[in-house]
């Protein structure tokens, strides 16, 4: 083979990129080729709230990567407005169709790198020529709705679905001076949460003027016209709104790769192993189309998060290029913000540890951030999911106002190393009085839990 | 023995209380004693600097449990204002001096818990009489100190000593509107701060005004009358001064454990095995007066924290009741606030590393705390301590306005379990634009560290 190897990425938002870029850094000689379908790449999901509001100050409007910038930087060329129909595996090649001129043609590759990430959860009565109707996914989309609130000014605002993007989306509605009525299938906010996190989560929404209908499935939508929703029909009451926000999940984006004998694993997810290899030995995937190994359980999980997405998108990216990097799996660790509070939410539910097979314990606490009587302490709420047979810590949710998330952090670190609740109760956490009490939260609650064990 | 268990417990600032409170609760049927020779028992050294400038509301000025809370909540017999001159382990019995009335005493025991603490290291020609020279630790002079600055308004003050207490309280006396001058043997402020850390440490100084006197050993005092030392002479000059802060370190207070035959270890404070048990089978130590196991180096090492003196507390309390509490030891884990950096060192400094034997590789980045562009984000210095050898991350120091602390607890946990840096560059951190960036400065410093190793 005298050309270049010629490694080709499908799919441009956060995992492809990263990808490729580490592709062409660790193999300069290797041509490396971006195939991003829409108009834009590597651009930030997560910021989406925060743009709306005008939180986040971006310049770029999220994109962190322009197409001639990643070509310039990392020497990555970019495809835009180029969609992957097929892979040829026993070919190695694949056949793409060029939006801009509608014209159909193949490729060979290598090496392939699959991120062709996640796709947004439907409801059946919904369809893109709904207006007032938007998914948090897609850059576009994302512009579409910063357009649409500055131009329709929507007083009321229906968000479906009461998962994490669903409760940002709701602390951002509100602070843009929107009605919000949040419904969520589940008695409280996120999912398989414990009843005093829950509780507490609840309370921080309702308080900020969040309309929380608990338990409710979505029927249908009443459209007026100009295709507008301007009802949104739950077994639960009918609401008037301007604006829907469907926010119940995302599905692995799998069909090519599918199609073309790319193996997927129960939970829709491209299987790989710890080189994010397929099982073809030619191509490799990451991010959002992949499934990921739980470190707790050992098992196959999904866990469409950007963290999680990168680490995959390095290990791919290395080892299409000819290295030999791991990576090894996630925890899950989701930290949020929910008006005043801080969420962090790590490794699994008290439902996953039982799915999972663990004899399940569970202890709830209430601490100080710091020492009471110095300014910034509040009270931080800790649930702890152990099992009893093991000792080990295997979840854990923390909700304060105050030092919730980064001690999230900590107990993330202690999950992934294996560590037992004993374990935690003997680490060497700091004091200081602008930042902690003397036994901080993360201890309190390991010694409560102790006591179960 | 027909009578009840008897456990003496001498030294009621910290460690005492707790061991105390612990062994009654472990056997109900012991009398447990308490003795303190000052008035004072269960107060707080930590938060001393925050309650002279009022930053820390407390209405009971610092103290946690008074004698008469600590017998009705806890059940412990306390005896303040009683001096224990000497330990006959031969006969189980203390020798005890009342200072209310000047009698002594003899006692019996069953079990005896040494929490004597430490005491402040002094300068040679420093004494008692001297009324505007104060060291921080114990509370009648921190009564004593708090008086002093509201009656005498002083206006210049000298700190020697730029370990974590002598900063602490120059930021004190600087939001008192005090010029400070703080005296230290070393360049930068800390010991054996790596370079970075110590130019960030001495500009975070140097902008909110205190006069770093960087090597530099004072001399002398210069006394005026009414027993007021007037200047601070160093060999780098001469400090006028109101006030004198000796903020120079701590030693192990071991004098009538020493006397009696307890064991003390190399490094001045008392051996114990994990149990917290001295080389005597009925004696039992916590606290600043004993050595700790390093967890790093699994070598004795001095480290007196509240922190660490807490759960060496528990540990003796519960094994002299009876029990078989187990305390393996710390890796040192101290945060503290200057001014509006939070300052997180954890593990050993490059020179305890390089005493211990290990390879040691150093890594310094810079990132950000917060996604760039989301309001409160601010650069951390993270400096990372790593063995060549085995990979290990064995300290590290965190310097930033936002983050920097609790992200010390993530790697002070790491550490403790043995993490290399490579299990650190895989830990599945949280990302959620209001809390941290998508790659986390630990991550990004254990990524770089990575590249060393």
């Amino acid at each position: 083979m005298n050309r270049k190897p010629r490694i080709l990425v499908i799919g441009g938002l956060a995992a492809g990129p990263s990808a490729a870029s580490k592709a062409k850094r660790i193999n300069k000689d290797a041509d490396v080729i971006l195939i991003e379908r829409t108009k834009y790449i590597s651009y930030g999901i997560c910021e989406i709230p925060y743009y709306l509001t005008g939180e986040y100050k971006d310049d770029n409007n999220l994109v962190v990567y322009s197409p001639a910038k990643l070509q310039k930087e990392k020497n990555v060329t970019v495809w835009t407005e180029t969609e992957v129909e097929s892979i040829d595996r026993r070919n190695k090649t694949i056949r793409v169709k060029d939006h801009k001129n509608g014209i159909r043609r193949k490729e060979e590759y290598d090496k392939l790198i699959i991120t062709t990430g996640s796709n947004p959860r439907q409801l059946p009565f919904m369809n893109h020529t709904m207006k007032n109707v938007f998914t948090i996914k897609e850059l576009s989309r994302a512009y579409e709705l910063h357009n649409y609130i500055k131009q329709h000014k929507p007083k009321n605002a229906v968000i479906i679905g009461g998962g994490y993007i669903g409760i940002e989306m709701a602390e951002a509605l509100k602070h843009l001076e929107i009605n919000v009525t949040l419904i969520h299938r589940r008695k409280y906010p996120l999912s398989n949460i414990d009843e005093n996190s829950g509780k507490l989560l609840l309370t921080a929404l309702q308080s900020n003027g969040v309309h929380f209908v608990p338990e409710s499935d979505v029927k249908s939508f009443g459209t007026g016209t100009n295709n507008l929703v301007k009802t949104v029909v739950t077994g639960n009451g009918v609401f008037n709104t301007d604006l829907v926000i469907v926010a119940i999940g995302v599905v692995p984006n799998v069909a090519v790769a599918s199609e073309a004998g790319v193996e997927v694993g129960r939970l829709g997810g491209i299987k790989t192993d710890v080189k994010q290899r397929t099982n073809e030995d030619d191509i490799f995937a990451a991010g959002d189309c992949c499934e990921v190994r739980n470190l707790i359980t050992r098992k196959p999980s999904y866990i469409p998060l950007a963290t999680v997405a990168s680490k995959m998108a390095w290990t791919a990216g290395e080892n299409a290029a000819g290295g030999t990097a791991v990576f090894k799996g996630a925890i899950r660790n989701i930290a949020l913000r929910v008006f005043e509070f801080e969420v962090s939410r790590v490794g699994l539910t008290i439902k996953e540890a039982e799915e999972a097979g663990y004899e399940v314990i569970t202890e709830t606490i209430e601490a100080p951030s710091r020492i009471v009587g110095m300014p910034g302490t509040a009270r931080v709420t800790v649930t702890y999911v152990a099992d009893k047979k093991s000792g080990r810590l295997v979840g854990a949710t923390l909700i304060g106002k105050d030092g919730a998330v980064h001690r999230g952090n900590v107990l993330a670190a202690m999950i992934q190393m294996g560590a037992t609740v004993k374990d935690i109760s003997n680490l060497d956490m700091m004091y200081a009085p602008p930042f902690s009490p003397l036994w901080d939260p993360v201890l309190v609650a390991a010694n409560q839990t102790l006591k179960k064990l």
